[in-house]
């Protein structure tokens, strides 16, 4: 199996095309190889409600695939989605292996896909490269063992950790390079997050310049239901679906927003959990949320637990001042052997300032 | 003169060997090429005391210097120091020609060296490479012009901006070999500042380990003179030299330092100023100095622009917490606009953390 690997390689490569496209469904890709070991077919889940990464790859192939093998990251689906089976196009196709590097948990497959093939006579083994796919889809993973999205975290701090002046000035921290990064990131996720004191703070817009492949979802947290009568997130939101978390008891300060096109969803709780806010996030579906700030929202999402993978921008600027925010707020850990050590660390230059990234956790 | 480019650039690394050896002296390179322009000697000021660059670029080539060119990144001095006049050295070779990178401001030379040169009739070229001449000799030239040392400044913190948790843990921040760069750095300094606050939070030694080329002074700054009875500094300040600055009123506090070895200086003002200390230490020749923290120090540093060079630390690692300490205390900026915005900036990672290394100005 091992001298499978390089396609293994190559079909995961091909399936992370797919990232912002295909959410909530995973990204899947694949390659076919004829009896002789050659490439004559690959094919990756190009976009939700499509064609399934190996319907792409096994019509590509056409008769040369038959008695060869089918290399693909996720295991073959079973069922009637917004496609057919992938498993009547396996079979169709007539390979004599398939090759998938992790079963699919996603509870109308699981292990059904691999059943179907093994009871079929083919020779099927999982597996390969399992780590890499594990990490590649970990968002689709998590929401559906958890019924939440993957969390993002992002902030930009100055040298000296800062993500304002003692003033609350933040324009800008980070320079343009890093700021085009982050509107990227953003094209690619189904949510950004930010706090009430963001909202009355910056006015933030918090939508994709230049547009990417999803739109994401403008998402406020205000137990208190005390938003600004004029900003901009109100004032678009007709045009960028906005989403403002409260408690019932102070729903009714929000009415404004939802005569403005504002969702406005009222817990029942005295407060509104960042917990609740990723459950139903998660019930919609959304794979991917990122939490933009300011300190109280990260500080509570850190303290939570709850971010799975970090973004940082750290720029070579100096301001000082007992008094100016930090990145997080929130309680924090009481001793360094308690912190939280980044997995997967790695570090880039971002124009004139460096950008962090790492996980929660490894994978 | 562009064809002695690389040699003056070769003459410039050979001087950087001398860096914490030669300080208060700057660091000199020299090369020697014969008539034909092939080098026959090289020398750097190799230890304060010893000879000069010239003196053993030129003895290494003997006679083979007659009528070639000397290359030597300071200005040859011209007076009896602690050893006899280079222009005289340089003038017995015979050389028909000597090229310089800079001047030397130093008020024996300044100028005298050339002139000599120029009036026996050699070839005197100045300002080749002359900008990097100056970055190299920075600290030196600082302590000329201005009496004070280079101010290093230098912390470690977690990812979210902080140098210790809200209960003062700071074990560890940084990781094994950003520690070892710490005391690499320490190594060649003439001294390491740090406030009241952290002798108290942290009782440091601040020694370096391994020994370096040099002994840095550990200096604390106590107005009130209240520090610890027991601790690493006091406990061991007839190993290393240690000095505290406090004010007349409260010198009395301090008896049992200095009775223990410290060197006890009072000023009579009513505070202990960063200013005054580092006129203290630049009368001392000191050249250059590391503010290791903490934040209030740090902060008033950076409000009283006293910094030259930042070494800044980042782990990978979350903390959170309102309370958890930021690097730097004080005022701050109050607008971004004011930020300092570091120059010659590099990034560098420095085992799991990254290094970020720049000037408060441009040379």
């Amino acid at each position: 199996m091992n001298d499978l690997e390089p396609w293994m390689r190559h079909a995961l490569t091909l399936a992370a095309r797919g990232r912002g496209l295909v959410e909530p469904n995973p990204m899947v890709g694949a390659v076919v190889l004829d009896a002789s070991g050659q490439m004559v077919g690959e094919g990756w889940h190009q976009k939700f409600g499509g064609p399934h990464a190996e319907v792409f790859a096994l019509a590509a192939a056409g008769d040369r695939a038959r008695g060869g093998t089918l290399v693909v990251t996720l295991e073959p689906c079973c069922h009637h989605g917004k496609t057919p089976p992938c498993t009547d196009a396996v079979l169709k196709a007539g390979v004599a292996c398939v090759v998938v590097a992790m079963a699919d948990p996603f509870p109308k497959v699981a292990g059904g896909g691999l059943s179907i093939l093994r009871n079929s006579g083919k020779e099927v083994r999982v597996g390969l490269l399992e780590s890499d796919a594990l990490a590649l889809n970990a968002p689709y993973l998590k929401l559906i063992r958890t019924g939440r999205p993957w969390v993002h975290a992002k902030w930009a701090m100055t040298l000296d950790g800062k993500i304002a002046t003692r003033t609350g000035d933040s324009k800008w921290i980070s320079g343009e390079e890093s700021r085009r990064r982050v509107h990227e990131l953003r094209g690619r996720l189904d949510a950004i997050i930010v706090g009430r004191g963001t909202v009355v703070a910056d006015d933030p817009l918090l939508t994709v310049r230049p547009a990417g492949p999803r739109t994401p979802t403008r998402v406020v947290l205000s137990a208190s239901g005390e938003l600004p009568e004029r900003c901009q997130l109100r004032s678009t939101a007709r045009e960028v679906p906005v989403i403002a978390y409260t408690t019932s008891a102070n729903a009714r300060k929000l009415d404004g927003w939802a005569a403005d096109g504002a969702e406005v969803v009222a817990f029942c709780e005295e407060t509104v959990t960042l917990d609740a806010v990723l459950a139903d996030l998660g019930r919609r579906r959304f794979t991917n949320v990122l939490i933009e700030g300011g300190a109280g929202i990260l500080g509570s999402a850190f303290d939570g637990r709850v971010v799975d993978e970090f973004h940082v921008f750290i720029a070579p600027k100096v301001i000082g001042g007992t008094e100016a925010a930090p990145p997080l707020g929130g309680t924090g850990v009481a001793k360094m052997a308690e912190a939280l050590t980044l997995q997967g660390v790695t570090f880039a230059q971002s124009g004139a300032d460096v950008y962090v990234h790492g996980f929660a956790r490894g994978v």
